[in-house]
């Protein structure tokens, strides 16, 4: 039985490859590259990150040295900028696991689905898979759990992004040198039938066996070689060479990520910096190395309109860059940067109707605390209050931690916004799941803890900050590049032109 | 007396002048430009056009063709892409008079100001100043009152941009070749003290008398050998060779500008790209062109929230851009194209809350009217009806043209805009001026009419578009390019670097 089951799979993994690499045929027509391709490829992606988060951040840092204009972030000083769109076979809004299907392999498919067709039966290559083809080390870095939709489209081939469990073993099938970032959401399964049905789990060859006989998704990774680096001593000890790492942030926040950078406590967490150094230095090799770095809770935060935790995301993720930048300085002839986004999150502008013309960007200073640890916070409050909360104690906690209602910091409240948030302090302490139903409740909280979203609002708007959604926007995204090959990358194109791009520059290694 | 005062005003030419080449000189340090000079430039200004403008144009020429994606707009053709920020001297949202300062000039100002610096004392040389010097003949072209604060930094140095009668002096006094668009504002002054004491006024030599003595900028423009043209016949007839014309289209709208594409209720108006390819024909010559052209709408339908008025502004924007690419196609080799905006209006976004992840651009199509014409039927209702009014007749009114609440185009309105659309009806009605005072009622309605503006967000919302001001925003702006000297205009700048770089470009001529 599982004899006939192993060869079936081997039947069915040969039929797929066969029509992949046909559906790959088209790219061989496009125009060829001329020039060499780059010995190191770094690919930047801040999820949710549209002109308009990093734009935030620059006249956040702008504000902070009194300027009336920005100070640029590093990403910015790339010299090759293009625009693309992100839209989705089925939507005009993509989603993060179609939106990165495009960008690692070239290939529009429905929202949810992880590098394979619409019809969830032909895995794409990935411009990952292609660099190891060529000899490239590859890493794959987040700030969220690494088997999350977008670093999972570049070695992963699964139905949906929510089979975290099949995506964690294509993880370890990939045979890529460095994965870093969040931990594993699902590593024992949750117990779906998707799951064990899933495509890509038949007929990936002899490896198979393991995955039968463990079900623990990181005891199969290590069964193919990997080591699991979890504690920060150990991270620091990793050195040149050190191959097939799978190093997690020792201490994870909410989904298996790394916690919010407002949130960090103290600066001996590990960050996405600290992950793309380690990269840098763990896959330099004489062959090259390709490396995708994720800035995943940018999208996240802004879901939430959260704009002070969205902009030190971004400052994060500009660190990160900024690594890469380093490298590239020392050696320009040989490196290609790349920065882009998956797609925009919010709806974020930088203006907002009841501040007219007027921006106070320096105010989302007062903020030290992430809506998810505030919305914590409210639930603890609400727990220990139900019967008997008060008011006073809500705009306490809000002056606390958002600043709001307080003058020395010119965070005065007006009558309107107070009676914002006493209203939402309410509905957060008498929050039942059907009031979301509401369209003018889910206008005004989304699905957020409404106390939480309102003073996360309020001090955006204060800000000269506005937004229109809890979801993502279609707007098209920047991509900044720097390096061997990067011409290709300016003009406005879609999403998919960019992997389509980097096959033509590593086609001529 | 009248000698001592043009006296007066000569000395303050001659020492403002020279404070105005000093100012110029950082210009002479910048990396010089090693290419030709382009024969023939196209500066476009989209004004209120950013990134989303255009791109909410090109989704609902995709929804109209049925696609997920997007049909390019021809100005998205052009190969070469860059953004730049936009902020003014005093402020970070900026207005269109410094916005515009910036594009024509390469110098920062304080809001408001045309053309001069943040004291209002001295003026700054234009591009489009330079480029007469040069040799090239000059046209200035607007969708706006040709004394509009955008096309006014072209050829005007005022201290405020509300200056339209001494700005429209400063039009003649310019002598370049071709002005066209709307008309006048204030031909005979509105009778200010500030007006009349306009620094621009004093010191610019000789042609100082012919304003003293007539009071009608337009007969002082006739004085100085220009001609006004504003029927089609005679707009027809004009032809290659015919010098210093002011063509102004013949059916004006509020405020001296052309009426919104989507009222146009015949072929036979002229339009921007009538505009423009007429400015082409008048202005070739063997010495080249230089020719700005403004859709200056755009903006003002952004401001009011009205998503089909604004995407059609665009389209009609990119005919105009499409007379120049057409023109490219015969002169590549000696012919820039720039198209860009001065700034963001409204906060548009490409997603909106209440529409999650969907969008259904193609409703847009059923809005008959812009919201100005809409307001106008509003007005005259309540005038008929003042003590009569039915909420009924409003919903008809709406459906008419909006097609809110037509089932059969798929506009049926939920409970919740049914009630949106009743309440502000009701406040149309009962309007006075100090419900904008209200923080929620301006939050709800800006400056507009209640009712219409209602209606323009529930068709942006119902067709996925959110919007998060009804002033401008600060997000940076894209420029595309094409041409002799267009990688000048690639990366991330700042606005004030376009006409430095094409000061680069001319001064090499």
């Amino acid at each position: 039985m599982l004899n006939t089951k192993i060869r079936l799979r081997q039947i069915l993994t040969i039929a797929i490859l066969l029509i992949s690499c046909n559906s790959f045929a088209q790219t061989s027509e496009r125009e060829a590259y001329s020039g060499k391709a780059p010995k190191y490829i770094f690919y930047f992606i801040g999820d949710g990150m549209g002109l308009s988060q990093s734009n935030a951040a620059e006249a956040y840092l702008g504000a902070l040295e009194d300027s009336n204009g920005i100070k640029k972030l590093q990403l910015s000083t790339l010299p090759n900028q293009g625009f693309y769109t992100t839209y989705a076979l089925n939507r005009f809004i993509t989603g993060s696991a179609a939106a990165g299907t495009a960008l690692a392999t070239g290939h529009k498919t429905t929202v949810n689905t992880i590098s394979m067709d619409a019809e969830r039966l032909i895995p794409f290559k990935t411009i990952a898979e292609m660099a190891k083809d060529k000899g490239y080390k590859v890493g794959i870095v987040s700030s969220v759990s690494i088997d999350h939709a977008t670093p999972a489209t570049f070695y992963a081939h699964q139905p949906t992004r929510n089979m975290y469990y099949n995506i964690s073993l294509d993880l370890s099938k990939s045979g890529f040198n460095y994965f870093a970032g969040g931990g594993f959401k699902h590593p024992e399964g949750d117990g779906t039938t998707e799951e064990k049905n899933s495509l890509s789990n038949f007929g990936m060859g002899a490896t198979a066996d393991i995955e039968e006989l463990e079900p623990n998704s990181m005891r199969v990774a290590e069964s193919r070689g990997y080591t699991f680096v979890n504690t920060i001593q150990d991270f620091k000890k990793l050195k040149k060479g050190d191959d097939k790492i799978i190093a997690i942030a020792p201490k994870l926040a909410a989904g298996s990520s790394l916690p919010y950078s407002i949130d960090q406590e103290n600066e001996s967490d590990i960050s996405l910096a600290d992950f793309t150094e380690k990269g840098i230095k763990l896959l330099d090799n004489s062959k090259g190395f390709f490396m995708m770095v994720e800035g995943g809770k940018i999208d996240w935060a802004s879901h939430a309109n959260d704009a002070a935790t969205v902009i030190k995301e971004v400052l994060q993720f500009d660190k990160a860059v900024t690594k890469a930048i380093e490298f590239y300085n020392k050696h320009p002839k040989e490196t290609l940067i790349l920065v882009c986004g998956d797609h925009e999150t919010g709806g974020l502008a930088l203006g907002f109707a009841g501040s007219h013309y007027n921006s106070s960007f320096s105010l989302l200073q007062y903020q030290n605390t992430s809506y998810e640890a505030f919305s914590n916070k409210i639930a603890l409050y609400k727990k220990e209050h139900a019967d008997n909360y008060s008011i006073a104690d809500g705009l306490e906690i809000v002056k606390e931690n958002f600043g709001l209602g307080d003058a020395s910091k010119g965070l005065e409240l007006t009558p309107f916004e107070n009676q914002q948030l006493k209203d939402a302090f309410v509905k957060s302490m008498t929050y039942v799941d059907t009031m979301t139903k509401n369209d003018q409740f889910y206008l005004l909280y989304g699905s957020y803890d409404p106390f939480t979203v309102t003073a996360c609002h309020i001090l955006s708007h204060k800000a000269g900050i506005g937004w229109t959604s809890y979801s993502h926007t279609a707007t098209p995204i920047p991509i900044r590049s720097i390096g061997v090959g990067s011409k290709l990358f300016t003009g406005f194109f879609d999403n998919t032109d960019i992997p389509k791009n980097l096959m033509k520059l590593i086609e001529t290694k």
